[in-house]
């Protein structure tokens, strides 16, 4: 039995047995994997870290979708910069947006997923509201004309390529695209392991934004305790929504999510002390 | 270089490279190591399962110690069952409690903790409150004249030897032992991956206790996303605590926590849709 070993941090590892490798392959930006694992289904590995599988990919993709959009209350334009499973965008679509833009740097990760993972994808690149870009996203939100209500930041590890995807001056462009009232949720890694990043990306939030916090989702295949979603939004309201508005908004929105409901998008934003901490 | 591989679910594994082996031995219950590694410092092991390391024990004894603490407000009398590595007792004793009465199995599980773990139980085993009863917690509640106001059950899992500590005859019989108005709560597994076991304890719980729910944490020894704690109490009040009150109290016992504080106590009760539906 082969067995796929992540170790993404140091001195520990999380391990899935492969039933069956579906491709391997080096792309012009990163090492591909897809394999099958009977617990969590077919898996997408990107240079050896687990970035999606079918079984839990629905936590990671409704909480990055649903809490700004459901908080924004009217967003026609939404910006995904990475994502290249397109789950996130299968997410957004559920809502009753104008214009989905995705940017994602690598198009093999897009075929891969389009040919081994569609139940993640779901024929959302089919989807007419979808614009398709196949480009760098530091670049594109330097230089777009366009402007989004909310931008999703659906990245690798703030390691590696990922990286300038965590600096100011990103963010600082993101700022810049968004309309008034805007909103940028970004993925920021494992506090727990990763506490640092997440203060880094807060103080550029800060600096940079109305409303700075992060919220939180327990994500089974990112390993060792809550994953944290960086939120930087051009308004300081959306937070102190009140349950029985949100309530209403997804009733009419009626989108059907297995994670992602009115009490949790509230409690997630309600954080443990060392998470807390962390936004300093 | 060797691991200590933990394989409590089927076809995934989360793995730890261990420094030094402090100690190995198998006790009239189960097999006992204490291990070190470099992430999540001294860990103990029973039966190849994580239990509890120095690193992240604090988010899940704050979690099953304070959130009934301090939902109850006045607990004077406590009772844990399991427990042995006396993490939970110390936070229990950072409340103005008048006695706690732990009722642990295996011995030497107690005498491990205290050579090997000292950073977990701090000296709790030498409190003059602790009164610590070496035996059978299934035995203990069915027999005991003692009343308590808020009991806790730190089992292992509700697979093998712990199963017994997660039937409705073990439950009925702390709901015996409960004061008016007392608080249970249950370690109760992984959901993601042994959502069965929830939904059979929530079933107990509400058959026998006028308030039955479950609230979660992210302990990130404890893989594959939140682990749940049951929560059964002869008050339906408690969970609709507003949160003055329970600043208020926080405030007046001044306990330090790592993990647990307001925010998060109510944000815990806030279930993502797919543990929300285990709870039928």
């Amino acid at each position: 039995v082969t067995w796929h070993r992540e170790t993404l941090f140091p001195h520990v590892a999380a391990s899935y047995e492969v039933d069956r490798v579906l491709y391997q392959g080096r792309s012009g930006f990163q090492d591909i994997v897809i394999l099958e694992n009977a617990t969590f289904g077919r898996m997408m590995v990107l240079d050896g870290v687990t970035q999606t599988t079918e079984r839990d990919e629905f936590i990671y993709h409704e909480m990055m979708a649903h809490v700004p959009l459901f908080a924004h209350g009217a967003a026609s334009r939404v910006l995904i910069i990475g994502g290249g499973d397109g789950g996130l965008l299968e997410e957004v679509l559920k809502h009753p947006v104008e214009r989905v833009t995705q940017v994602e740097i690598d198009p093999d990760v897009i075929e891969i997923s389009k040919r081994f993972l569609p139940s993640i994808c779901r024929g959302a690149y089919d989807d007419p509201r979808t614009d398709l870009v196949v480009g760098d996203g530091f670049k594109y939100a330097a230089e777009t004309e366009n402007r989004f209500d909310v931008i999703m930041v659906d990245s690798t590890d703030p390691a590696g390529p990922g990286e300038i995807l965590f600096g100011r001056p990103f963010y600082g462009h993101c700022r810049r695209i968004l309309n008034p009232g805007g909103i940028l949720v970004t993925q920021n890694g494992v506090p727990f392991m990763q506490g640092r990043e997440l203060t880094t990306s807060y103080r550029h939030f800060k600096a940079l934004f109305a409303d700075a916090a992060a919220y939180v989702a327990a994500v089974p295949t990112y390993s060792w305790g809550f994953m944290a979603l960086g939120w930087a939004a051009l308004s300081p309201d959306y937070r102190a929504l009140d349950r029985a508005t949100l309530e209403r908004r997804i009733a009419k929105v009626g989108a059907t999510t297995r994670y992602y409901n009115g009490e949790c998008h509230l409690g997630a934003f309600m954080l443990p002390r060392y998470v807390r901490e962390l936004l300093a």
